[in-house]
């Protein structure tokens, strides 16, 4: 496996815009949104973001850590958004910003944000795949690759304390 | 009932973005995605469209043809834009367009396109409620409303000559 | 792909029908059927009776115009109809109808009815396969059979109209 | 809640015929459709035969048994046929027989059969409500009829061995 | 397929417990979970302790007579429990245990109880592949297993019966 | 909302087993079980111990990172273990332990742990509803009882910090 040059991507060719629309089985009986049904959602988001940058299927790696911060109600709309903001060798880092909105007042309200990773995976070999080195151009994009390095250290650091 | 005066609305306030994954039991044995979940996608963008600019919920009162140019297939992403085009008094079109992504090679095929028209309810009478009128801004937003009425008046030939 | 000669069948050996009770995941927070839930149905309808006329996997190529006559409430049933109506050398021409049923008061409705396509393909190459010839044998099965060569040149029009 | 004298009625006016195409979540790996779908299917289309017959809502009291004769595969389609055989004062017996159907060849094949029965449900006041004599017309309607009394005097001896 | 030596096995080392939250649409209009939803529950859970037990795929071969005592209501838990109670040559019974409880109260009512049997199955020829035999421990499992003889007497009876 | 006191209770008494079958719609087209439905059935699992322990429904308030250690395939199971680990006046901690199965040799990979903490709702008022004390019994439960003040302290941290 050895390294080749792939060329640098900016975030903006892989971010996702996904809208859903809650429906009674995806809520609890108080009729909220249940929360793993919005992690699953925040996951197919950053999949498509992680695809779309790698060239190559992938496969969650971790979440960091996610607070609900207001319930979504049935009947109301889901809007994620998913950004590659870090690339390792085979492993990206996917933000994805989720916000609940009463699609007849207009009102939006920010529900959670979520940090996730991902490692891209050869089809043919099924061993994990190199993937382009992400190309932050806006400012907010610079500082999310900044911190990066801070996030990655911490979870190399719960992973060696896990095992 | 009476008329009320409604500020009118650009498309640009109620346009959607969708995109969803194509997962097996999207598809038949082919691997090909059913034309009834494109519909169904098709509809639920539609909707989200509607209810933002109408206000209120909104029910799925027709669509128009819909020609399947190219197949989709499993693990690939249906990226769906939704716009309102044209407002009547209670009732709103819809136009929706469908492409198909192989998410690594980044590939868009364009798959379909959609008139759909959708009646807004008063959640309280269960009637039909008055949609605010939409504003046209761009050319191709003009052309479309424009071209409107010809669609429109084909829907009501057609009604007739069903009943 | 040389031209066989295929026994002609009568749309009775292929024709469906369908019972399907709407469940709350079917239905807008107004407990009415989605639009697009129809739009599937109509589709898995269609789609047998065309495989079993064609003896070939077949995918949907297009739908006509469709209009949502009444609603359809959760509890109760979709009745589907499908016919063969009409077909080419290689595709099919499926009608569709719909009524919603209170199961408990036996009150029919009628809800839409539906023209669709589908394309029969050969598993082994992929490629299109020849479809028995249909061969209508009531006069209502008759009158469709005529009408489906001017519902044919409007899909015709109206494809060479959007490319 | 004093008797009533309700009018009979023949089983084909609340007989239902559905057809279901076999997805992949259906399934096993080894692409057989699960046991269990198979059962929901037909509780679903007895529900529908029970609710047309008793006008009122009707809930599952018990499935008798069940053999799996033959596999059903995916891209298959699944055959069911309800009728009611028998009522009690509340309660009544529906007959489901499911055919697996290779849509392609059209060949058939006798999956399983089922007896099930009903309990119908007063919505009102949640509970048991009175439901019409069954007026069983066909010899094999009348002879399931008769055979239905030693199958009651079954289930009443299972269900007082049971407690 | 020449007999070999297989190890008995104990219950206990396939015994299955699954925990289900019922979802709206598990239910019927009266928020009640549907028998079929249950039926499916059942399938899974006994499935699980089959090919636990077999080290094989299994396919449901039979679901003996299933009373439904109590009804389960949406938002509530459906706690099932299954256990292989006796073997053939290729073929395995599960007994199934169900439950619903008020998860809020800790109320927990009996709601039915199942007897299935599976057929393993070898994965590369698809023939019927031999089981280990069970090896009952507690008294309960002994018990069972002896009555397990008249059980398959009684499914033998029925299926000539049928045929 | 004055406090009263409510009895303590032992993580046992709400503890929950869960065993899932991954379906092929779980899955990436690799076969892969995707990460959110992992988190989706965590959810469904801690909520279960929360609302036993609670009495009350309960709402997901956050996910502490979690990390997927190995894959799981279509086909085999995913077991999850939810026990209740710390409570405040209003909020728990659920920590869920989660397992793969290969169920044809009983190998068993971990996959994953996460610790969840919910919000007890009360049901009349819609406001947070006071939890019993949760009381550690093993030496387990009292380790992760300690630590959980740790775990809650980096929850507020890292909230303040991104608000």
């Amino acid at each position: 496996m050895s390294e080749q040059w792939l060329a640098p991507k900016p975030p903006r060719l892989s971010a996702v815009e996904m809208t859903e629309v809650v429906l009674p089985n995806d809520a609890n009986p108080l009729g909220n949104m249940l929360g793993g049904r919005v992690l699953h959602f925040i996951d197919m988001a950053a999949a498509v973001a992680a695809i779309r940058h790698a060239g190559n299927p992938c496969v969650t790696a971790s979440f960091d850590s996610v607070d609900f911060l207001t319930p979504i109600h049935v009947g109301e709309a889901c809007i994620l958004k998913a950004k590659v903001t870090w690339t390792g060798r085979t492993s990206l880092e996917v933000y994805v910003d989720v916000h609940a909105e009463n699609m007849r007042t207009g009102e939006r309200r920010h529900t959670t944000t979520a940090f996730t990773t991902f490692v891209a995976i050869d089809p043919v070999t099924g061993k994990p795949a190199q993937v382009p080195p992400v190309l932050p151009e806006t400012d907010e994009e610079k500082r999310m690759f900044q911190e990066a390095i801070s996030r990655r250290d911490e979870r190399l650091a719960r992973r060696s304390h896990k095992q």
